[in-house]
């Protein structure tokens, strides 16, 4: 049986019999992506929840004014979508684009509902994954109030080591919520 | 039968059957907790999960110059707690108090993971409530970038119409991310 990085995620929270993974492979879809592809316009529907087999991926917004905002970066083993869009079937307010080529497994929200009702343990799963990302989001708001921007630029690093050389200086300030000038400034007293 | 809110709330999302309505009022806490008292103090590990029968709620961290941010509020029919330190059982990063009179649902950790074994639908429901969490945290970081604070404070009163009597300027102010000077300029404006 192929091994798959998305089993290796799964069974940190729930395990899968043979017949259950089978199931499971059956309905898979995996895609190969191109560096630099969009693979979600803002503005349309997201229609899909990624994992990432290998590869990453940056989400980012571009405001009224024209100013784009990286607010997401997807590496290896995370989930990566709109899901205000995936949930609601309301037009994305951000964009996803791949970082390097890309490996990723696509799950449309019929095929998750499927799939929560054939084995209800995913109900658990993604219980447990949506717990999580809900926290993340919670010690982000912290971090911006508790941490320096120089702290906060050096825990980035620490967080996405392989991701650093993959996006621009412009990118990265944007995720911390600086401009890339003051980012600059931080980068040169850390040197 | 008593009529409880969080019936209203669980019944959004999953069904109960009378026994299952029974079992699940069987394991209810319920706790009338006064004006102004704290129910989670941070750097103690939260323990509980609060549901809002009535009455409304406030989180805020200090952090370490001792300044404090008011981070999340809770009204009737929500639920609130520091789910990092319940989760992962570390020391709260937030500190919980009541804004008036208020009727919590209480559930610990243990009573849970007991919920879900006995009713597995309830993995369902918390997997609802914490897709829907995690997309509103998302969204606030959106309005951050897309909106500016008159914007912001507008669809804060929208939002929050019983709330804003019961908090201080100051507060709504950290809320949004503003200072106090700032936010009463943007009033100003506004009136």
């Amino acid at each position: 049986m192929k091994e798959y990085q998305i089993f290796k995620n799964i069974q940190k929270h729930i395990s899968l019999s043979n017949t259950e993974r089978e199931f499971f492979i059956s309905i898979l879809i995996e895609k190969d992506i191109a560096k630099k592809e969009i693979v979600l316009e803002q503005g349309s529907v997201s229609s899909k929840l990624y994992f990432v087999e290998f590869g990453s991926l940056r989400a980012f917004n571009v405001n009224e004014e024209g100013r784009e905002s990286t607010i997401m970066l997807a590496v290896q083993d995370w989930w990566i979508t709109d899901m205000y869009s995936f949930v609601n079937k309301k037009p994305a307010l951000l964009s996803i684009e791949t970082l390097e080529v890309s490996r990723l497994i696509e799950f449309d929200f019929i095929m998750l509902e499927k799939l929560y009702k054939r084995l209800p343990k995913f109900e658990r799963f993604f219980r447990i994954l949506f717990q999580n990302a809900y926290i993340r989001e919670q010690l982000r708001v912290l971090d911006n109030i508790s941490f320096t921007t120089e702290q906060r630029y050096t825990r980035f690093i620490d967080k996405y080591p392989q991701i650093v050389k993959k996006v621009t200086q412009k990118q990265i300030a944007s995720y911390l919520g600086v401009t890339p000038e003051f980012l600059s400034s931080v980068k040169k007293k850390l040197s």
